[in-house]
């Protein structure tokens, strides 16, 4: 396995930037004078002045159009009966978000986004079609209890594939990005990555993803296990070691949506975009990302907290705070798509609403009846 | 004090009936077919199952268009010192609403929705404007610590202008309707209705409204449970006692804009159209709703969880589970408004999302490797 820089890898993490501290002064600023209490759109009031400095301007540019990208893909994994959904689901899902059938798309028509899907690993050959890019790594990982799932050259290439579609889907107008998966076993190789990436065990970070059995729940746990083993993963998280070891724990465990998905975060951040994360596999995705580029998380937006145990462990190690808490987990990007429009009414506050002054509205007493002050 | 039937009152509560169970069934029988894990969409699966059981068919109409009412109004206890604000940010707000620039003006064209003002009781003359409706019953209400709020003649007033409120926006063709309020005050009338109808202790559901110090919000307390002894409403609520208790309560210690909230909930509910609610106004006056007509309670979505202490309860009391939980307190309809995508996502799967048969995608395998099934 060789880690030899790729160009698209290296160019986008040297884009990523520390926040502008003046736009986000600028954002706190303009807030204050705005004609609402302080602090009365509580969470929200955090997110456009974290967008300000992410765009290095105020007010944020609008996040719209959005796009969501649904990177689907294989896992070698599936062998070991971690799921009771056959593989194949995986393409057949494909062609139901191609034909507009899924909840993806109910969601994205809701909001008013637009839905690609990315093949970077489908064990299947996949037709051309309006809506999909055709991005394959390989038909699916290898199984990562046996081996690592990816070789180095695959995971950069995943990578690599995920900072592109970024890219081309700004060029194309999007203003928001956000991550959508589909791959059956996915829940399986997220939980590789979320342990391997916090240092917990399998059995705090591995759920009952689509809906398992208790036995298959037990044996899916042994899975993880037996592949954080392999690979020499289990445990705390040594030091940081930099580009190469967050590659090599994502080719080992991973799976070519999550390395693309990395490299979609990575690509958004780079272009100074919001990226809206879904649940848990884009959580796994963007611990890596983090490592790769520390600040890439400044880009992100976790869209829902997912019923899976190990995305509240990845949000709190990313330090964000979901904006909808309502126990799904159904991934393909839905709970990235029902956060978009609290992401947009959140800058749209900043772009529209009124100051005191210009609306003429009279501001709170700067001393109450009984004079102390606790704001 | 008289409590004569009101024709427009009496009129509503008898359209209001139980759930259709059948569409319910149904709804539930095609949402197991659709292509995606059961129970995947965690809490908004039952949502679209109870606007079946509302609207008496499956799939549900499609809560859109959706049209916001913010119910205006002052509040005689201001003069208790219970705000910060003056009482004129009232009438200045009003203006601000129908000038565009408040954030329940922003929200609404982020997500798609029409605002209307209803005066029923600022303190101040407002002159015609569009997107304003008069239908003030009296200039503010009386202070709640000197005797009742309203008279009994106000109190059914203002509720049967709710009730038609929300007859005149579902016949303007609106098909999801959303509560909002503006009142400075109008948290400590809230405190006191939710207290009362509720048991709870004052100190248990007053909060900081907008923004109090310390002293001031013990001061509110204060406030809340004189006026609570004043009217006999302390302790756990005896019996019902029907619609003129829940009357006398409102017009003891509420507002104009919780009576008309009452009403406009009322109103939704025998048009068998959903009602957003937003916050600690929107839940005060659903309890009353619900003392008037129980079944108005299916009517009902809550739209998020306050930031204040007392909207909790009120939703535990309600029995509704809110969407959003931000730590919102800026009512207007805020709140409710961040629902609206979700509420009508969860309903657009009904109407779009395709079937495992019709998508020819395959379904869970029927036995899973170690023999149990759990679901």
């Amino acid at each position: 396995m060789t880690w030899e820089s790729d160009p698209t890898i290296e160019e986008a993490i040297a884009a990523i930037g520390p926040p502008d501290e003046a736009a986000m002064r600028a954002a706190r600023e303009h807030q204050a004078r705005l004609t609402k209490p302080p602090g009365a759109l509580g969470l929200l009031e955090g997110l456009p002045v974290r967008l300000a400095g992410l765009a290095g301007t105020c007010p944020p540019p609008l996040p719209e159009p959005a796009a969501v990208a649904v990177f689907a893909a294989d896992h070698g994994v599936h062998a070991q009966g971690v799921s009771p959904w056959p593989q194949e689901v995986t393409a057949q899902m494909v062609a139901n978000f191609l034909a507009g059938g899924a909840v993806v798309n109910a969601f994205a028509a809701q909001v008013g986004a637009t839905v690609t899907v990315v093949d970077v690993g489908v064990a299947a050959d996949l037709a051309d079609a309006p809506g999909l890019l055709r991005r394959k790594i390989a038909p699916g990982t290898a199984d990562m209890t046996a081996g690592p799932a990816m070789t180095g050259d695959q995971v950069r290439r995943a990578v690599a594939a995920g900072i592109e579609v970024a890219r081309d889907l700004a060029a194309a107008g999007a203003r928001c990005l956000l991550t959508g998966d589909m791959g059956i076993a996915n829940t399986t190789a997220s939980a590789a990555l979320i342990a391997a990436f916090t240092g917990l065990p399998p059995e705090r970070v591995t759920g009952r993803g689509t809906g398992i059995d208790d036995a298959t729940h037990a044996r899916k746990i042994e899975v993880v296990r037996a592949a954080l083993v392999r690979h020499g993963l289990t445990g705390p998280p040594g030091p940081r070691e930099g580009r190469e070891a967050a590659l090599r724990v994502l080719a080992a465990v991973g799976g070519f949506e999550h390395a693309a998905l990395a490299g979609f975060i990575l690509g958004g951040a780079a272009l100074r975009l919001p990226v809206v994360l879904d649940g848990v596999i884009a959580g796994a995705a963007a611990l890596a990302a983090a490592e790769l580029a520390p600040d890439a998380v400044r880009a992100c937006v976790a869209g829902h907290r997912s019923a899976e145990p190990g995305h509240s462990a990845t949000v709190d190690h990313l330090g964000l705070r979901p904006l909808i808490d309502l126990e799904l987990r159904l991934g393909e990007g839905t709970g990235a798509l029902l956060a978009l429009p609290l992401v947009q009414g959140a800058v749209r506050v900043l772009h529209e609403v009124a100051t005191f002054d210009s609306a003429g509205v009279s501001g709170k007493a700067t001393t109450q009846h009984h004079g102390m002050i606790t704001e």
